[in-house]
């Protein structure tokens, strides 16, 4: 998984993907990008900390992945609070492929050019409403939207699926969304389902979230036993604790 | 509370400030400095790792700061080690607004214009000596001065305090002198008495260093016991344990 | 020891030289190279998220640590991935005093002009053959070359010692062969035998793993144990337990 993503969590999701048993690559020149792309399986493009010259890369990025036809995950943080990222993230939307995007409420509000400020980069807003919004714009854009929150949705506009796994200690950790989205590019990267991939990999990282808070006696603590169980969960553990539901269609 | 941080310390500080219970946004282009600013309630300069396009952001968040009237925490990494680092800090002590200014004693030093070389970035000096520059600096320039070491001084020049709090693992791991500048600005943010919130904040992190060093094997595992305690810190146990003295005037 | 190395590790590679008792500077502004690296006993340069702006600051640091006659340690992070990061790779152990070449199997052979590609940063290829290449670089360029694996070899091109100490799960964290450069940086900086230094930090931080490995519960718990045992180790059971062995010549 070649990710260009912000610096905060540029270790922690090098180490949520090595957990899982995916191999990381970070590089962000432009010198290289076609080439580190033609090595990956997925590419992650996260606007966490953003600037110019980086979003120069991640177009050359993401057109070398489009041609080379690997999933491209767009995880736009913080996109409504300021409008150098809200159009960036529609940029990035529309001139390339991208497969799945994944945010907050706020966040896919913002893509959806729907009204609303986002307060910093951590709100959520989970209600039908937002909810709509997501469906509307995977309709339209064809691509699949997971908006994550107390209760993930994940959308290709048609079929819509929730997931209701996870803790309240990930939202005190920095970095959770930006893990969430790297695990489903590896997800994505290795089924071609997009829709299905994206809600395993949230139901995946939610329920390693779930078997390590009881474990904690906080956030610190917390981070280190959410990666050993993203490293040890088997297949049958996850298939056991996944709490995935079609939701029906309105 | 809205950083321009160095690269070494990101995660942990939006970590830290989670943990306390703040919410940490870290953005540094040029472009959405006036905006960000304009969703946070407080803002940190740190300039760990300078490059020149960092300090025109940090120029302009910290304008953007002083004209919306929110508390500016600076933290004067490496001051004294390098010309380019001590002009940059006295540059921003001269031209922006800034409330708090959180270093060591070699730090402090060079930002008073004092003698004196720095050793690396993580130098310390306590000494009646290092206090007067630092109580002389707050008088003249109406900062707070906050110099963090074994023992730390807080001062606005009129009234100076002494934090007992602490413990010598904190040294030991990368980034615990800027975790207290995130969270002193998270306590100005929410606080009109500058001093009082900066001698808090010290107070309160060094205390969650006491309360962690126990349980910890070393300066590893100490981390995220470090930040278990600051989101499990209650205000009465902050009251307790608090070694928060006024120092007579001399 | 001034590092000026990847985004993804700057943090870990910090804690893990305060964790050894090392003291760790990050900086790569050009203004203040020379000025940085006259404080410094030891240089790590890597190349693990490079760009432009950043090579020329390896440079200046490089000239400077030369004249200074401090060592310098490359981790050529990804050569053979990418053009841009072989021909920076090469560029650099050229036109600088490099002291200690420290990389994986691909990456030693992508410097020594060796053809086969590297899968990413993360690869591996532990055989006769690598190791004759390593061997034939040492030779002909006066480098101390570190190739780390599942057994890591260090060779001055006259001798070559293999060390056998590690564990599986230093291969589940990322950065673990970032923070072996570091400590070869730092032990290299103490000792004037650059072989017997590179060898003896790649003992003590596999050894490390080693005694970490049987308290964690997966790479999450594992890191933070790591470094405490870091920490805690004594010279006498580094001595106990460094499985350090000259190798024949052939």
């Amino acid at each position: 998984v070649h990710s260009i993503t912000n610096y905060v969590v540029m270790n922690s999701t090098a180490n949520v993907l090595l957990a899982a048993g995916a191999a990381p690559v970070m590089a962000h020149a432009r010198e290289e990008m076609k080439e580190m792309v033609g090595l990956a399986s997925a590419l992650v493009l996260n606007i966490g900390t953003l600037s110019e010259h980086w979003v120069e890369s991640m177009f050359a990025a993401g057109g070398a992945a489009g041609e080379k036809g690997i999933p491209i995950v767009l995880d736009p943080v913080g996109a409504g609070a300021t409008r150098f990222r809200t159009r960036t993230a529609l940029r990035l939307l529309k001139d390339l492929s991208i497969t799945v995007l994944r945010g907050n409420a706020s966040e896919i509000r913002a893509c959806a050019g729907a009204a609303g400020r986002t307060r910093g980069v951590d709100s959520t807003a989970d209600s039908q409403e937002a909810r709509d919004v997501a469906v509307e714009l995977a309709h339209k854009s064809g691509i699949v939207v997971a908006m994550t929150g107390e209760v993930d949705i994940v959308t290709d506009g048609r079929r819509t699926v929730s997931i209701r796994n996870g803790h309240p200690l990930m939202s005190r950790v920095t970095g959770t969304g930006c893990a969430s989205s790297v695990l489903t590019a590896a997800f994505c990267g290795a089924n071609t389902d997009s829709l299905a991939a994206t809600a395993s990999s949230l139901a995946f990282f939610g329920l390693a979230g779930e078997r390590a808070a009881p474990k904690a006696d906080g956030p610190g603590t917390f981070w280190p036993l959410l990666l050993d169980q993203c490293h040890n969960m088997t297949p049958e553990e996850l298939t056991e604790g996944a709490r995935v539901e079609l939701e029906p269609r309105l």
